[in-house]
C-alpha cells in the first residue's frame, strides 16, 4: 500500500518536472492561480496540482502528451462561467488555461470568422457587427465567457428561439485529440460530410473528448431593425397563452423573454417600485422582433393586435436607450433573488412550447411543498425556463430541501416530455439525473465513445458520467467577475 | 478450411430462419426484390440475402438482435438515392427498406415535426408549405429522397446558402442502437445539451452507427416573397467575381447556383438554341432571393445595381412560370451532360468561396490532361461545385483517365483548402480519398467512435474507412426513378 502510494507520488513528482520543463514559463504553481483555476461559477472549488498558460496551440498538444505518459488529469478552461461545474479540475490535475487564445479574424464576404477559444463572446460579437455581420448565441455570461466555452457547452442565450444556438455556428473545429494528435474537424466553408462527424460530437461534450483551440463560426448579416417591447400578465398562464398565441397568427420574434410573478416581485421589492405602475406582481414578456423596418412593422401590427386582448399593459421601446430600459428589468429579476436567500440553483430546464404553464404550475406547487422560493424566467420562445430554487448554503436544512426539489423538479420535466438541461450541459451539477433523461444503453452508448476517444480517462474526469450530489459539497463564497451582487 | 465454411451456411441459414419467424410477412428473398435493394444512384451492385420491409419502427430493434447474434450485416435503405453507394450492401447480408415508415406530422405552433425515416422530402416540404411554413434542404433528388437518407448523409441543396444543411434542422433523432437498443438523442424542443451530443454524431453517419427510424426537424416560417434572376458571363472568372461581389454589398440571395461554360454548352446543344440569344457558350448565374416583399425588393435593386457591370446580359423571373422556366435551364445542363458520354462521375467538392475560380480553371486543365469532359454546374454561395467526369463506361481506357482524373481533383480540392465531399458523404465512392482529407490520427478517431458503438461491425460494414475503388467494378445499366434520360 505504502509503496504503491510513494510511486503515484513519485510519478506526479516526474509528471510535473517534465511538464516544466518542456512548457518554460506557462506553469503556475501558486496558491491564487490554482484556487482561480479550482472553481467556476457553481462555486465549488477543487484545486489543480498546476494551471498551464496557453500560448501556442502547439502547446496544447505537449502537455496532453506528457499528462498521457503520467495519467494526469486534464481540464480546459475558458473564463470559467460554466454554471455546472463543468470547468472544475475535481480530481485535480493540470488545468489548460486558454483564455490567452483569443485571435479573432473574420472574412466579411465568406462571412465566416476564425477565433480562438479564448476569445470572449461579446469581443467577437462587436466586431462582427462592425462589419455588418451578426454572431447570435448570446449566453448571459457573454461579456466574460469564450467562445471556447461556449462550444464546449453548447451555449444558447435569448436569440435561440429564432437564430438556433452555439452549435448552428460552428463550421470546423481545431484542437487535440487526448492522446496530443492535432485534430481539424471541418473547414472554415460551408458545406462539410466528411467522415463521421466528430466536429459536432464535441460540440457540447465539456472538454471530456479532446481540447478545442480554435474554431471556424458562420456569422449572418445583422438585421437592420430592431423592435423591443414588454408586456404585462395578470398571471403566467395569460403570458403562456399569449406565448403559443403569438406563433399561431405568424410573429417570428428574436427574443421572447418570460418573467413570473415570483421573479417581479423580488425586483419591484429590490427596486421599491411597480415595473407597471398600479400592476405590481404582474408575470412579464420581454419581446424583440428584427428584420428590415418593413418585416418590423408589419411584425409588430400582428403581433400588438393579438396580445392587446391578453396583456394588461404594455410599454414600447422607441429608442435604444429606452430599450436598454427594458431589459434593465430582466437583470434586475436575476440580480434581486439573492434577497430571498444566499444561493440560487439555476436550473436550465426545456419543456415542449405548449407544457411551460404546466411547469409554472408545478414551481409554485413545490414551492409550498419544500418551502423554498422557486422564482422562474427565461426563453418562453423554445420552452427553455430557468427555474430557481432559493437556499441558504449555511442551512443544512435548506441544503436537504434543495436537494428534494431539484430532484423533483428534474423527474416533473422528464415525465413532461423535456429535457433536464437547455444550455448549461451536465457538467457536475447535472450528472445525478442522467438517468431519468436517458436509458441505460444511451449511457452506454455515450460512455463507450467517450472511452473510445479518451481510453486513459485523462480529459475532464468525473464529469457527466460519474455521480456526484453537488448539494453534499460546501461552495465556496468568492465574488466572480460576473456577480452583481 | 471445408469445415468453416460450413458452419457459415450453417449459421447464415439459421438467421434467415430465425428472421423469417420473428418478421413473418416483412422479410423478401426474392431476385427483383434483392436486386431493387442491391444498388443505389452509384449503380454498382451487390446483393443482399433479403430485404426486410420494416412497418413498426420496434422491427428494426428486433433484426438487429438477430444480427447481431448470427453476425449478419445490415444495410438501412431509404429510396436508394445515394450518389455514393452508401446503400448498397456491399458485404450481402440484410437490407432494413425503412421507406415505409413515412408518417410526417407537423406541430405548426412549435413549428416542429415529427416525420418517418421513409418520409419523401418533398411531401414534407409540401405539407409544410400548406400551413405557411418551409423545410429549406433541397437536396436535388428530393422528389424521392427520404429524409432518413437525407439525415444520414447530411444532405444539402440549393437554399444552403442562405439555410444551412440538413443537420441544421434536426432537432432529435429516435432509432436503434446496434445492438438493437432503442435511442433517443434529442427531443421535439430547441435546445437541448444533455450527455455527448450523439444526435449529431449519427448525422451523416451514413447508416454506419445506428439506424435511424423517426426524426424531429425544425421548421422555419415560409418566406412571403421569391425572387429569380438568371445572369450570363463571358466567363467563368467575370462569373466568380460577381458572386464574391455580391456578398461584399451585402446580398443574401436564397440560391446562387453557378453553370459553367461546358455545361452550358451541352444543355445548348441539347436544346438547339442558345440559353441568352446572341451570346451561347456563356457561363451562367440563377439567383434566388426571398423574405418580405420589401426586403426581395431592396436586395433585387442591390444586385442589379451591382451586377449590370459583370453581366453580358440578364432576364428576371416576373412570375412563378418563368421562374419554373428559368430553373429548367439548371436542369437542362444536369441532363445534357449524357451526350458526352454515358457515365457521370458527379464530384461534389467544396472550396473556400474566393477559390472557386481557380478550381474552374483547374477543371479546364483536368480536361484538357485527361481528355474528359469536366462540366461543372453547383452552389457558388457555398462554394460546392458539382465537377463532373464524363466517361464512357466500356471503355477501359476511359475509366482509366476518369481514375487518374478523380484523384488528381480530389488532391486539387484538398489543395484548395476544400472538402472532398460537401453533400454525397463518404460511401464507397469517396473512401479512397479518407487520407487525403484527414490525418491518420483523424481517420483512428473517427474508427474508435465507430468501433464502440458497433463492436461486431454488423452496420453498414465496408463504408467510409475500407478502401474501395468504383472504377475497377462494373456499373449496372438500370433506369432509376429519378433518372430524366
Amino acid at each position: 500500500m505504502k509503496g504503491n502510494m510513494e510511486k503515484k507520488i513519485n510519478k506526479a513528482a516526474n509528471a510535473m518536472r517534465e511538464l516544466r520543463k518542456h512548457l518554460v514559463g506557462s506553469v503556475l504553481e501558486d496558491d491564487a492561480s490554482c484556487f482561480r483555476a479550482s472553481l467556476d461559477n457553481l462555486r465549488l472549488s477543487s484545486l489543480p496540482r498546476a494551471v498551464i498558460v496557453i500560448k501556442d496551440p502547439a502547446d496544447v498538444g505537449v502537455v496532453l502528451k506528457i499528462a498521457n505518459k503520467y495519467g494526469v488529469p486534464v481540464t480546459s478552461r475558458g473564463a470559467g462561467s460554466s454554471a455546472t461545474g463543468s470547468a472544475v479540475p475535481i480530481q485535480g490535475g493540470w488545468v489548460l488555461d486558454l483564455s490567452a487564445l483569443n485571435q479573432i479574424e473574420i472574412d466579411p464576404v465568406a462571412r465566416i470568422a476564425t477565433v480562438g477559444a479564448g476569445a470572449v463572446t461579446t469581443n467577437f460579437q462587436e466586431q462582427a457587427e462592425a462589419l455588418g455581420l451578426f454572431y447570435p448565441p448570446d449566453p448571459s455570461s457573454k461579456n466574460y465567457s469564450t467562445l471556447g466555452g461556449n462550444i464546449a457547452c453548447n451555449a444558447g442565450g435569448m436569440r435561440c428561439v429564432k437564430y438556433g444556438v452555439t452549435r448552428d455556428y460552428v463550421l470546423g473545429l481545431n484542437g487535440f485529440l487526448a492522446d496530443g494528435s492535432p485534430f481539424k474537424f471541418g473547414l472554415p466553408i460551408k458545406k462539410y460530410v466528411s467522415g463521421l462527424n466528430l466536429r459536432d460530437l464535441l460540440i457540447g461534450s465539456e472538454g471530456t473528448l479532446g481540447v478545442i483551440t480554435s474554431a471556424n463560426l458562420k456569422l449572418i448579416p445583422k438585421p437592420e431593425k430592431r423592435w423591443t417591447g414588454m408586456f404585462a400578465f395578470k398571471s403566467e398562464a395569460a403570458a403562456f397563452k399569449a406565448v403559443v398565441g403569438l406563433f399561431k397568427v405568424g410573429v417570428s420574434p428574436s427574443i421572447l423573454e418570460f418573467l413570473d410573478r415570483q421573479s417581479v416581485s423580488c425586483a419591484e421589492k429590490f427596486t421599491g417600485k411597480a415595473i407597471f405602475e398600479g400592476q405590481s406582481r404582474s408575470s412579464i414578456l420581454l419581446i424583440e422582433l428584427d428584420g428590415c423596418p418593413a418585416e418590423v412593422r408589419h411584425q409588430r401590427k400582428c403581433l400588438l393586435d393579438y396580445i392587446t386582448g391578453f396583456a394588461a399593459s404594455h410599454r414600447e421601446a422607441r429608442t435604444d436607450a429606452q430599450a436598454e430600459k427594458l431589459w434593465q428589468v430582466r437583470r434586475t429579476c436575476s440580480q434581486s433573488m439573492f434577497s430571498l436567500a444566499d444561493t440560487k440553483l439555476n436550473e436550465d430546464v426545456v419543456v415542449p412550447l405548449e407544457k411551460q404553464a404546466a411547469l409554472i404550475r408545478y414551481t409554485i406547487a413545490l414551492k409550498n411543498e419544500i418551502g423554498l422560493a422557486t422564482p422562474t424566467f427565461g426563453h418562453a420562445g423554445d420552452g427553455n425556463l430557468h427555474v430557481h430554487i432559493m437556499y441558504n448554503r449555511a442551512s443544512k436544512a435548506d441544503a436537504k430541501k434543495a436537494k428534494a426539489g431539484i430532484h423533483k423538479l428534474m423527474q416533473k420535466v422528464v415525465d413532461l416530455g423535456g429535457v433536464i438541461t437547455g444550455e448549461h450541459g451536465i457538467g457536475l451539477a447535472k450528472a445525478p439525473f442522467m438517468g431519468m433523461q436517458h436509458s441505460q444503453a444511451e449511457i452506454a452508448a455515450m460512455h463507450s465513445v467517450k472511452k473510445a476517444l479518451d481510453p486513459l480517462g485523462i480529459l475532464n474526469p468525473g464529469k457527466i458520467f460519474e455521480p456526484f450530489e453537488v448539494w453534499d459539497h460546501k461552495l465556496v463564497d468568492v465574488q466572480l467577475p460576473w456577480d452583481h451582487r
